[in-house]
C-alpha cells in the first residue's frame, strides 16, 4: 500500500495518474499550499525539501517525480508503463522525464516561485514576463523532436505520458498558445479521454 | 563504442567519470563554450537543446545526466554502479540524481545563466547574489539527510557519487564554505583519490 502526498494543480498529478494506471493500491493525502502546509514541521518530516509529490512505501519515502514514476512502473510490471527490458528505451524515457523535471518544470516555476532564486520584486516581475517564452520554447522542442506520437515514446503508453500531460495543463496559464503545438494538443486530448486520468482529476477536484 | 560530448568544468564530468569507472570503450569530443560551440548548427544536430553532456551510442543519442548515468551503469553491470536488482534502492539513487539535476544544478546555473529566465541586468545581478544561499541550503540538506557515507548510497559506490562530486567542485566558486559540510568535503576528497577520477580530470584539463 502506497500513500501519495499531493496538492492540486501541481506536478504531483503525474505520479497520481501513474498510480491509477498501474492499478496500485494507494491512498492520498492532500496538502493545503495556501496555508503553507508543505513547510509544516509534520510534512518536513515526510519531505525535508518542503515539496510535493512524496510517496510513502513500505521501504521508505520517495521524492522526485522521475524517480517515483520509474518506481511505480517497476512495482507493477504487468501495467507495462516503462520499457524495462530495453536499457536504451528506458534511458530515452528517463531522459524525457529528466528534461521535464530540470528544464520545463523549472521554467514554469519562475512565474510564481521567483523568490527561490532572487530577492527583489523587480526580478520576480522580470522572471514572470519571460515564462511564456521559456515554456513556449521548451514545448516547441517537445513538439518538434520529442513527442513521437500518439504517445511520447510512440505506440506504447508510458510514465512519460502523465508527466507531459501534467505540464501541458499549465500552458494556457503560462500564455503559451496550444494552436502552435498540434501534437501536444492531441496528446492532451487523448490523455483526457483515459478513464484513469478522469478519475484522478475528479479526485483532485473533489 | 560510445562518444561523449563535454565541456570542461560542466556537469558532463559526472558522465565522463561514470564511463571511466564502468570500463567503457569511449571517445570524447570537447566543445568550446567561449566560442558558443554548443549552439553551432553541427552540435544542435547532436543535441537540439544546445547543452552538454550528450552521449552517442549505436542505438542513438542520449542527453540528460541522470538518464545517461543510469544507462552507463546498466550497460556495464559488472561495474555495479547502480542497484538494479532492488527497485527501491534504484529509485533512491535516481531520486538523489534528480534532486541534483532539477534543484542543485539549477540553483548554480542562476550565477552565470540568468538570461535563461530573465531579461534585465538587475535581475541577473540579484540572482547571482542569491547563489551562495541556494547552493548552501541544498548542500546542507545533502549533508544532513542524503549522503549516507562513505558513498552517497552507503557502502556501495554508485552513479550518484560522480554526480555529487561534480556539483561539489562548484562550491568554492559559489562562495559556499566546505568547512560547514564535513561529509561532503570527505566525499570530495575520497573521490579525488580514485584512479578513474584522476584520469578523467587530467584528460579534461589537457
Ligand atoms: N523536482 C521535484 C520538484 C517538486 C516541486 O517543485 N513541487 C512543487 C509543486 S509543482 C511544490 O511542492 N512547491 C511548493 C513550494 O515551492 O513551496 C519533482 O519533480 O518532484
Ligand atoms: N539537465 C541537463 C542540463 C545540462 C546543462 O545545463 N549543461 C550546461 C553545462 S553544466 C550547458 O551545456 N550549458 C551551456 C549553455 O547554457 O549554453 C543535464 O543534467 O544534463
Amino acid at each position: 500500500m502506497f500513500k501519495l502526498y499531493y496538492a492540486p494543480g501541481t506536478c504531483a498529478l503525474a505520479s497520481h495518474i501513474a498510480l491509477e494506471e498501474a492499478g496500485a493500491a494507494y491512498t492520498t493525502e492532500r496538502l493545503d499550499f495556501r496555508s503553507n502546509q508543505q513547510n509544516s514541521p509534520e510534512y518536513l518530516k515526510v519531505n525535508p525539501k518542503g515539496r510535493v509529490p512524496a510517496l510513502v512505501t513500505d521501504r521508505g519515502i520517495l521524492t522526485e517525480t522521475p524517480a517515483m514514476l520509474a518506481f511505480i512502473a517497476q512495482s507493477f510490471p504487468q501495467a507495462k508503463l516503462a520499457p524495462f527490458d530495453d536499457a536504451f528505451a528506458f534511458a530515452q524515457a528517463q531522459s524525457f522525464n529528466s528534461y521535464l523535471c530540470s528544464t520545463v518544470h523549472v521554467a514554469h516555476a519562475h512565474k510564481m516561485r521567483g523568490h527561490r532564486w532572487a530577492t527583489e520584486e523587480s526580478s520576480f516581475a522580470d522572471m514572470k514576463r519571460k515564462v511564456p517564452d521559456t515554456m513556449g520554447a521548451s514545448f516547441a522542442l517537445i513538439e518538434r523532436d520529442m513527442l513521437k506520437g500518439p504517445w511520447v515514446m510512440g505506440e506504447q503508453y508510458t510514465i512519460c505520458d502523465p508527466y507531459l500531460f501534467t505540464l501541458a495543463l499549465w500552458l494556457e496559464g503560462d500564455s503559451v498558445d496550444l494552436a502552435d503545438l498540434p501534437k501536444v494538443a492531441d496528446h492532451r486530448k487523448r490523455m483526457s479521454e483515459r478513464a484513469a486520468v478522469q478519475k484522478v482529476l475528479a479526485a483532485e477536484k473533489s
